[in-house]
Parts: structure tokens; C-alpha cells; sequence
């Protein structure tokens, strides 16, 4: 049993939480990774769609008993989204990439945990003076959007300015090893994204499953070529980690000749729409080495977890720990 | 006491290695790590200079009794060099950025330990090709030369291909907490760099000193500007991660009109040479925010490997770790 402040926060067996993958993390996979035991988060993303969210929210309201929670991308959704998830009763909210502020009296007065995903030092202070009760601390490791820091050396920093506010640590942890760093870090758990894609749960195509199973981690890399292509209003200083693709290489390093350039734009989101490989972008992280088989996301929270206290035990008697 | 097989191979105390920085990490600083019980690398860099290496060499080997070691860029570096650094009995030759094959006899001759430094990958199956003894999987987040992969996803994947091979972790490490993760991500040891430039002993200048010890890990980016304006030669697959200043901010995204600038060039040079603040590189990495004192290289090796040790005691009774 690994308890930290976090698992107590909530109440939950193992101190894993799944991210808010926009659109990938639905209500089925986060009530799934709420039943293995982990904290299972809505991907609620920029809430454009509110008749999703309202839908998804439905399907894990449903599907679990145990605390769930909902994430949203502060530059973009509507407070009256979160206000909607927020009376179907979850255990969090969490906010990242933007100002928490329009969205706290909603949820204080709800009674809901925040957590604020952080990706450098000045959002930490920012989450501390918001009053989060949980801050992830965000490396650039990470898949979807994120900053620069790297999580090695981010976490322990970001662990030292919370004080008594618990930690998580988040990207490019995909197995146990991973999870019993980000405790030696300073952390009371982590927060994974990447290696849930690989779960029959997730929200993913076909299409994008096998290429996150296929593909390594050197297949990824972080830009803002995507967010440029689909005109998604994202600001600049979060890019994004994704598998790379013909268009990626074309444009990343020319940015400003894609801003400049509507047909290009136009032609990339329409052939995405037709489904056509070069033009489909699947987020993903550093992790992704380590993922290499489709597991349900209830019984990969437990062997996480398993796997993670075994390290731990296996490195506090001895120097280098490898799986058995 | 953490007794690895990479402490044991050399027979150390501590699995701590001195990352070889080139020019920075000269006689007095290897001597002293290894006298603090860790492995102490001598930073010939390039070698271009191969009287400064005989020198320092000569102050290593007359300053320690103990295991020591040094460090060579394999793109750059001439074999006799090292041979010439073999005959002063080191335990370990270390290589990194480029093909080790060249070296490889005079090491074998001379009974050194090998230890290749990989950034990919395709450089850690080299690695192992090349019959090393130890490898270094670095990360993005290392100060100095390196490639892109994050340290807290390449650790775990490089310990799995190394097999028998002990595997040290680099690149954004300043604590203890870095090192208890590097056990528990699969390495039997952690190479730091910055955390040993604030130390007497490292080859800084007073200006370098106080940039390192004021500066913080989000003050540090990754680019090829540096070389280009030094035409260092360099191969621009591995770029540099130093302290902002105006001139990287202005090339930085626009180096083909920097290699197309020979005026610009020289002009950085002829300022680097005077000493200008703007035109000095500063090279450090994700662990600079941990960097806030200067520590003789020894006692920080020892303080270290205690912080180590009560970390890995106290991640495995409960989650997460806090310094006292
Ligand atoms: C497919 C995908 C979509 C993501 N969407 C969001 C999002 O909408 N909101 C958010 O806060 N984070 C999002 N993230 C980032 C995650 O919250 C988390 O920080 C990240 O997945 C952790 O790194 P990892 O992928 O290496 O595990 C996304 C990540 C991925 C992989
Ligand atoms: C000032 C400096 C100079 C470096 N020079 C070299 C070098 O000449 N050869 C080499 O193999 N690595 C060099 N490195 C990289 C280190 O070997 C090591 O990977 C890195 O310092 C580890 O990351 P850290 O700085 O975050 O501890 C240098 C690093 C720094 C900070």
C-alpha cells in the first residue's frame, strides 16, 4: 500500500491519476482508472463541445462509485461547463494552462479538490496563491501540450515551493520505475497520459492506437506546427508533444510561414478530416517506449501500482533496481 | 553505503560520478570527487589542446590515490590524446558524441574501464556494440551538449537494453532526490555536471561562478547558436544547453542566417574575448533552480550520497519524500 497525502486527499487505493486527455480520456476510461483504484479525470479539454462533456460526465457518473474529476484547459472553457460538471458531483477539478481564477468560486463552492497542472515556476506560485489542494508538476517529457521544463529537475523544485500541498509528478512516466522516481523526487504520486492511450478504454481511433503501440518515443516532438494547422487559437508558449509526422518536419522551424499561409492550413485540416495518415496527430510523450500492449486501464493502475512498490523496496536495499 | 555494480567495478564508495565538462572539469575538481568517493572525470573535451589535458592530467594523478578517470568528444578528439592520457593509469575512459570505434584498441590495451555516454537510442545499441563497460544515458535536460530525449523516459529504456551493463543516469540531477530517482528508474549511479560547478575546484570564472549560482533552470535553453557562432564544428545534431543571453534569444530560431553571418560570427568572438557578459557561455543545465551554494567538490560527493540514501529509506515506508 503506498500512502501519501494525495491517495488520503481523496480517498483512493493508489497514488496514480489519470490526465485529462482532452477528447482521448472520456467517461469510460476515467471511471475505469477511478475503479482500479487511481484518480480518473474527464478530458474535458477546452470544453468547446459542452454536449460532450455533459455525455461523458453522464457515462462515469454512471460507471463508478468511487471519486473521479474533470480536467479543463483554463484558456479556453466556459465557466458555465465546469459549473455543469461540477453538479454531477466530482471529487476535482483540474485546471492547467491558464488562469484558474474565473473558475474558483464555482468550485469552492462545490466542495471539489482543485488541482492545477503547473509547467514552469511562475504557474507554481500562480496554483499556490489559488489555493490549489494538489499541484502536478508538468515536464516538457510530457505528451499534448506542456512548457520546457524537464520533470527530473522540475519536480523536486516544484516539491520544495508546496510545502504541505501535495505534489504529483507528470511526463514521460509510463510503468512503476517512473512512478517510484517521481516519489523520490518529492512527489506523493503521478499523473499519467501517454501510456493510457494504450487502454481499450481510451478515446482513440484505430488508426491512432496502432500508432501509439508501433511507435517510440524518438518518433515524438514538441512544436506548435499542430496548433497552427488547426487554427485552435492555442497560445504559443505551451507547444505540444506529438508523434511526428511528413507535415510536422515540413513546418516545424518555418512557423511563421504556416501562420502565413491559410491554404496550407486549410488543406491539412481537411485531408485530417478525410482521415488521411500524414494529416492525423496523435499526442503523445517520452513514455511511449514503454508502451507496447493494449491493457484495461482498471488492471493497469493496479500493476502500476504493484510495480511500484516493488521498486521502491528493491532500491532502499540495494543500488539499481530491474525488472524481475 | 549504495553499493552498485557500478560502485563495485571501480571500487568507490559512491555511485556519483563528475560529468568530464570540457575546460570545467579540470585536475583539481576530478581529484577531488574522487577523493570525496566518487568517480572524478577529467573534462578533455575536444582535447584540442592536448598541453592543457597533459597538464591537468599531471595535477589529477598526483592529487588522488583513488580511482579516476576522463572524459573525451569522440567527433573531435584525437586518439593520441588519449593515449597519452592511458599512460598515466586512469580506471575509465569516458566517450560520448560520436563513433567510440577509433579509441576503442589503446583502451582495451591499457586495461581501462569503458564508459560511453549515449543521447538516442541508436547510440546506446553503439554503445553496447562497442563492448562498454558502464553506460550514461543522458537526457535533454543535462547542461552542455546533448540530444532530445528527456531524462526520466530514456533512463528506464537504456537500463532495459543494457541488460547486464550498469547504466548511470545524466542530465538534470543536482541532489539526492535525482540520484534516489536514477536508482529507481534502473541506474546504479547518476553523472552530475552543473551541481559541480559551484565548487571551488571546477575551472569557472568568478563571472561563470555567480551566473551559475544566481541563474535558475528556466534561465537555460537548448540550441546550436553557440557553436555556430564558434565555429566549433560541432555536429549540430547534438546542441547545447547554456544560459539564455541576448545573442541566443536573437539567433535562436534564425541559425541559417547566423552560419550565412561570418561578420556576426566574429564579432561574438572578438566580445567573448573581451569578456563582455552577453558574449560569454555559460553552459548548465535543468538542475541550476538546486544550485544555490558552492560546495567543495568533495563534501558535496559525500552530502550527496547521504541525501541518497535517506531518501531511498524513506520513499520505501511511505510516499513521498520531503528534505527534513
Ligand atoms: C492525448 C493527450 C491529450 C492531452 N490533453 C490534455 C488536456 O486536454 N488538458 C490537460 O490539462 N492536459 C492534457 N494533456 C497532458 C496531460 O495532462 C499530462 O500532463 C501528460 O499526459 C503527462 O505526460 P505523459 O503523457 O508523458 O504521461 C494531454 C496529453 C495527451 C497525451
Ligand atoms: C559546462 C559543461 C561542459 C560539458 N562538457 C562536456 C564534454 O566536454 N564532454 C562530455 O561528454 N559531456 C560534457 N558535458 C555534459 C556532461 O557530460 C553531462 O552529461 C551533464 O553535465 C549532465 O547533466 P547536468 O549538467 O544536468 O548534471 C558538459 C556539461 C556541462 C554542464
Amino acid at each position: 500500500m503506498l500512502t501519501t497525502r494525495f491517495t488520503a486527499l481523496f480517498g483512493i487505493e493508489h497514488p496514480i491519476a489519470l490526465a485529462p486527455m482532452g477528447g482521448s480520456a472520456g467517461g469510460a476510461l476515467a471511471a475505469a482508472v477511478s475503479n482500479g483504484g487511481g484518480l480518473g479525470l474527464l478530458g474535458a479539454g477546452s470544453a468547446k463541445d459542452p454536449a460532450w462533456v455533459e455525455r461523458e460526465v453522464e457515462v462515469l457518473a454512471g460507471a463508478t462509485d468511487r471519486p473521479w474529476g474533470a480536467g479543463f484547459q483554463c484558456w479556453a472553457a466556459p465557466v458555465r461547463v465546469v459549473e455543469q460538471v461540477l453538479e454531477r458531483g466530482p471529487a476535482a477539478i483540474m485546471l492547467a494552462f491558464g488562469d484558474p481564477a474565473p473558475y474558483l468560486p464555482a468550485i469552492r463552492r462545490s466542495g471539489a479538490r482543485l488541482i492545477v497542472m503547473v509547467t514552469d515556476l511562475a504557474e507554481a506560485h500562480g496554483a499556490l496563491g489559488a489555493g490549489a489542494d494538489v499541484i502536478i508538476a508538468q515536464g516538457t517529457d510530457a505528451g499534448g501540450h506542456g512548457g520546457s521544463r524537464g520533470t527530473i529537475g522540475f519536480v523536486p523544485v516544484v516539491a520544495d515551493l508546496a510545502g504541505e500541498v501535495p505534489v504529483l509528478a507528470a511526463g514521460g512516466i509510463g510503468d512503476g520505475r517512473g512512478v517510484a522516481a517521481a516519489f523520490a523526487l518529492g512527489a506523493e504520486g503521478a499523473l499519467l497520459g501517454t501510456r493510457f492511450l494504450a487502454t481499450p478504454e481510451a478515446l482513440t481511433s484505430p488508426a491512432s492506437e496502432k500508432a501509439v503501440l508501433e511507435g517510440g518515443s524518438e518518433d515524438t516532438d514538441r512544436s506548435s506546427v499542430f496548433d497552427i494547422a488547426h487554427e485552435s487559437g492555442w497560445p504559443a508558449r505551451w507547444t505540444g508533444r506529438a508523434l511526428r509526422t511528413p507535415f510536422s518536419d515540413r513546418w516545424r522551424g518555418h512557423e511563421d510561414a504556416l501562420r502565413a499561409d491559410p491554404e496550407v492550413r486549410a488543406g491539412f485540416r481537411a485531408a485530417e478530416q478525410r482521415g488521411e495518415p500524414d494529416a492525423s496527430v496523435v499526442w503523445a510523450g517520452e513514455s511511449l517506449d514503454l508502451v507496447t500492449d493494449l491493457v484495461p486501464a482498471a488492471d493497469l493502475v493496479g500493476a502500476i501500482a504493484r510495480e511500484t512498490a516493488e521498486v521502491l523496496a528493491q532500491v532502499s536495499t540495494q543500488g539499481g533496481y530491474r525488472p524481475l
